[in-house]
C-alpha cells in the first residue's frame, strides 16, 4: 500500500557527489560504495550519467548487475542519445530510473542553452516520451528550477508529467534558496501544475549558504515534496549537496515533528560515510553532524563526567544507531585466509575473483609482518591498494629508501617501473617526501601540479598506518590518488604514483559541471 | 539611531567553540584570534567563562586589555562569585557584557542542578541584580531552554528582563530543535513576556542535526530575534556550534529576503577561518560552505571551463568578497626584518615583544634556508611555533635523524631537552613517525595516549611545509599538538612534544560541558 508520508531517500553520492574537482572513482570503487547504498537500503541510487564517458557507462551498468534491492538511475541530457545510452548502461538492474534534465531558467536557457523557451518545453516533452520506451520510472529536473520564471516552469512540468515522468526534482543548482521560500515555491507549483499529483515530488538542493538540510526538509514539509536528493558526507562541488545523514537523523530524531517514514538502516550510515571519504579522499571533519569524529562524545575517547548524570541531558542520537563502533583489532599476523576473507564480507569489500582475494590476502600479510595489529581500516586500504593495482599499472612502486638529518639535505631513493621497465632514480627536497616526489619526477616528467597534500592516520594510536591522499593536476584533469603504508614516506610515493596512474589513464569525458 | 533590522553577531568561539575536546587555546591563541575577530567586525566577542580556570580568566582580561571596538563578553553561571570573576576579568574592555545563564528545562533542574523551579527563578534574579553592580550590558540564558517548560520560562525571562538583563539568549543546547518550531517557540514567548520588548533577543544554535544556520535564521525572521550566536567554521562541541560564515553570508547573499543590516567585513572570513582551524587543529572540509577549500571553484585552482560562459551561471557569491587570495609568494631568504614584521603586521600577528619578533625572525631565515618560497601559512605557522615556545617548553626538540629503507625496519634519533636537561634517543617503529615517537616517549615516558595524527600542507604544492596536528590524551584530558616543517618527520616530532608540553602545563578547569 502506498503511504503519503514515506520518504525516497535518492543518493546522489555517485553521479553529483562525483563532480566535485578531486572526487572521482573508478568502476571498482562506485561498485563497492552502491552495495554500501544498498546496505544502508537507500531507495535510489543515481550510479552516474551514461552518456558522460564510456567510465561512466561501465560503473552504471555493473553497478546494474549487482545491485538488487535499491532502483538504480543514470542521469542523461534531455535528447534520444543520451537517454539510450541510460538505458543501455540500466538494462540489467531490476529496478530502473532514467532522470532526464534541461535548463529552465532564463539565464541557462540564453547562455548556456541558446535555446528559446517553446524550444526548452518541446524538447523537454520528446525526452520524457523517448525515455517511456525504456522504463515507467522517469524523473525530470528543470536545471536552476529555483531561478526559473513560474509560468514557463508550469507548463514545462504539466507537459512532461503528461508525458509519464513520474517525479519531479525541483533543484537548488547553485544554492541561493532559503527555506520558507523554497518550501513555498514547491507548494505553489504544485498547487498551479494541474496534473501535480501523477507525480512523486523530489528536492535537490546544495549546501552553499548553510542550508541544503533545512531548504530539502522545507520541500517536505511545506512544499510536500516526497523524495529529498542527498550524498553521503554532503559530498559535491563548491560547498556540496544535502548530507544524507543529517536529513535521515533530522527525520529519524525528530519524527514527532516530521511524521515521515524512511528505509533507511541507520547503523550502515558511518560505515558508509568513512568508505566515500576513504575512496573520494575528501575529509570529514570532526565537528560534522552525526559523522564527524566529534559528533558523538563517547565515540571520539572522551571521558563522560561528573555533571553528565544523565545521557539523555546532552544526547539526542545514541552513535551505535548510526553505526560508531569503537576499533576493533580483528586480524593479526597469524589470522588465515579463511578469517581475511570472512572480514571482508563482514566489511562489505566483495573481490571480483579469486585471484584478488588471493593478492590481497598477500598484502595483508606483508603488512602483518610489519603492523601487529590489524584494523578494520587497514583491510579498507588495502582492499583500495588491490583495486588500484587491478585497473592497471603504468607506474608501479618496487622499493625506496630515504634519511634525513638536521643539518642535512632529506635525500631520497626510488625503484619503480614505468609501463614494465623498471627505473631508479635519486634526489634531495624540503624534506623526505619532497625528495621522493622529486625523484619519481626525475623519471616520470609528468607535468602534474600537485595541488593538496595530506595524511591522516588510518585507525588512529601510535601504531597506525598514515594514508596519503595527493591531488594532482594536468591540462585543467584532477585527480586523486592514495597510499597506504606504516612508513608515511612510502605512503607518499605510492600515493604519488597512483595518482600519475590516473592521470595516465585515458578518460574522455564531458565537462563535469552540468546537472542539477 | 536604533536600527531594527541591525542583526548583532556574537562570536563565542573562544567560549563555546574551545568547549570542543581537543581545541583548547592558549591565552596568546585567545588574543590573536580576539584581534582577528575584532577585525571581521564581530559586535561581540564571548572571550571564556572567567570563573572556569586561572586561564580563562587570565584570556578574558588580556583580550580586554587589547580589543577596542568590539564588546567582551565572559559567561558566568548565576552566582555571586562568578559574576565578580567575571567582571573582574572584564574591567580593561572599553565594552563589556557579562553573560549568564541557569538550567530552565526540568531535566537539567532536577539532575544537573538539583533544585526547585523557584530555587531556579529566585537565583537567577538574584544573579541579573548583582550583574547590575557590573555593567550594564547583562545577557541571560536560560539552559536548554527549548526543553524548558513555557509558563516558568515566561516567568524567568520576564523576572530577570524586569532587573535589567538586555539581551535574552535561547539556546538550542542539545541541537534538537527545527526551524519553524524553533522560530515559533521565540516569536510565542516574545509575545507572552511582557516586557519582551526591553531587550533584545538572541539565538543560540547546536548542529546535531544539521539545522543550526537555518535554526537560528528562523529565530531571526519568524521569533524577532536580533542577534545570533556563532563562531568560526561552526566550531564547537559534537558537530559544533552555528557557522558564522555561513549565517553571514546566508544574510548577505540573500539581502533580499532577509533585509537585516550587518556590521562584518566578511573579506575578514577566510583569514579568520584559517587562522582558528590553524590554533586549534581542526580541519575545515574541502566541500564546508563557504571556507571549504572547495567553497569557491577558481579558489581551489579548478580550470573554468567552456560551459560556463557566465560567472553568475554557478556562482552566487565571490570569492574575493569573503576574503578568499591567491596563495602569494611574499618573502624569501633576502627579505629583511623589516619586511618580516611588515607581513606580520598585515597578517595580524602582532607579536607582544621585539624580543618575540627577534626570534620568529630567526624562525623565518632558519624555514628560509630550507625552502625557497615562503608563503602567508608558513608565516603563520611559525607565530604559532614561537608562541607555543614562549609559553614555555618543558619538552624542547634539539635535533634528529632518521632513515627507512624497504625490507628495513624504519630507524630514528632524536635530542631533546627536558626541563633544560638534554637528552638522546632512538627507536625503532612501524614507521619513520612511529619511531620517533617510540624514541621521544622512551625517555619522556608520558603515559599519553595518541589519538589522531594528520598532517596537512601548508601551502600546497611540492615546496610546502608539512604541519602536523596531534591529538594527546592523559587521564581524561585531551590536548592537541601543532609542529611544523619541511620534513614531516621533523614536524611530527615538534608536534608531539607540543603536546606533551600541553599536557605539563598544570591547569586546572571546570568541567567544559557547562554552559548554553
Amino acid at each position: 500500500m502506498f503511504d503519503p508520508n514515506r520518504l525516497i531517500i535518492f543518493d546522489t553520492t555517485l553521479r553529483d557527489g562525483e563532480q566535485s574537482p578531486g572526487a572521482s572513482m573508478t568502476k571498482d570503487e562506485k561498485v563497492r560504495i552502491a552495495r554500501q547504498l544498498e546496505r544502508l537500503r537507500v531507495d535510489v541510487i543515481e550510479a552516474g550519467f551514461a552518456a558522460a564517458s564510456p567510465g561512466d557507462f561501465e560503473a552504471i551498468r555493473a553497478i546494474s548487475s549487482v545491485v538488487r534491492e535499491s532502483t538504480i538511475c543514470s542521469l542523461s541530457r534531455a535528447n534520444d542519445r543520451d537517454i539510450a545510452r541510460a538505458a543501455e548502461a540500466l538494462q540489467p538492474a531490476p529496478r530502473k530510473r532514467i532522470h532526464t534534465f534541461i535548463a529552465t531558467s532564463p539565464l541557462h536557457m540564453k547562455i548556456k542553452l541558446r535555446m528559446e523557451p517553446e524550444q526548452v518545453l518541446e524538447q523537454a516533452r520528446l525526452a520524457v516520451r523517448f525515455a517511456r520506451n525504456h522504463t515507467d520510472d522517469i524523473e525530470f529536473s528543470p536545471e536552476d528550477g529555483s531561478r526559473s520564471e513560474e509560468d514557463f516552469l508550469c507548463r514545462v512540468l504539466e507537459t512532461v508529467i503528461a508525458e509519464g515522468a513520474t517525479t519531479i526534482n525541483f533543484p537548488d543548482t547553485v544554492g541561493y534558496a532559503v527555506p520558507e521560500q523554497f518550501g513555498e515555491r514547491i507548494r505553489r507549483l504544485r498547487e498551479r501544475v494541474p496534473n501535480s499529483d501523477k507525480a512523486i515530488w523530489s528536492v535537490h538542493c546544495h549546501n552553499d549558504l548553510g542550508l541544503a538540510v533545512a531548504n530539502s526538509l522545507a520541500g517536505v514539509m511545506i512544499g510536500g515534496a516526497r523524495q529529498i536528493e542527498c550524498t553521503i558526507n554532503g559530498l559535491g562541488e563548491r560547498a556540496g549537496n544535502t548530507s544524507l545523514e543529517e536529513v535521515v537523523m533530522a527525520v529519524k530524531t525528530r519524527a514527532d515533528y516530521f511524521n515521515l517514514t524512511l528505509g533507511i538502516d541507520t547503523t550502515q550510515i558511518v560505515p558508509a560515510s568513512k568508505m566515500v571519504s576513504q575512496v573520494t579522499g575528501f575529509a570529514v571533519q570532526p565537528n560534522k553532524a552525526v559523522v564527524g569524529a566529534n559528533a558523538f562524545a563517547h565515540a571520539s575517547g572522551i571521558h563522560q563526567d561528573g555533571i553528565l548524570k544523565a545521557r539523555e541531558t546532552y544526547e539526542i542520537m545514541r552513535a551505535e544507531d548510526v553505526g560508531w563502533t569503537a576499533n576493533k583489532i580483528v586480524l593479526g599476523k597469524l589470522s588465515g585466509r579463511n578469517a581475511f576473507k570472512q572480514r571482508l564480507q563482514e566489511l562489505g569489500l566483495e573481490l571480483e575473483s579469486e585471484a584478488e582475494v588471493n593478492a590481497a590476502f598477500a598484502r595483508f600479510k606483508d603488512l602483518a609482518d610489519r603492523k601487529s595489529e590489524i584494523f578494520d581500516e587497514d583491510i579498507m586500504a588495502l582492499v583500495s591498494a588491490e583495486e588500484q593495482a587491478h585497473e592497471g599499472e603504468y607506474y608501479r612502486f618496487v622499493s625506496m629508501s630515504q634519511r634525513s638529518e638536521t643539518g642535512e639535505l632529506p635525500h631520497a631513493r626510488i625503484s619503480f617501473s614505468i609501463d614494465g621497465k623498471e627505473c631508479s632514480a635519486e634526489a634531495s627536497g624540503d624534506g623526505p617526501v619532497d625528495a621522493i616526489i622529486n625523484a619519481i619526477e626525475s623519471q616520470a616528467n609528468s607535468g602534474a601540479e600537485l595541488l593538496l597534500f595530506t595524511i591522516n592516520a588510518i585507525s588512529g594510536g601510535p601504531q597506525s598506518q598514515g594514508e596519503v591522499q595527493v591531488r594532482l593536476s594536468r591540462a585543467g584533469r584532477i585527480v586523486n590518488g592514495v597510499g597506504a603504508d606504516p612508513d608515511i614516506v612510502v605512503a607518499s610515493a605510492k600515493a604519488y604514483i597512483a595518482g600519475l596512474n590516473k592521470l595516465q589513464s585515458k578518460v574522455e569525458r564531458l565537462n563535469p559541471q552540468v546537472g542539477p
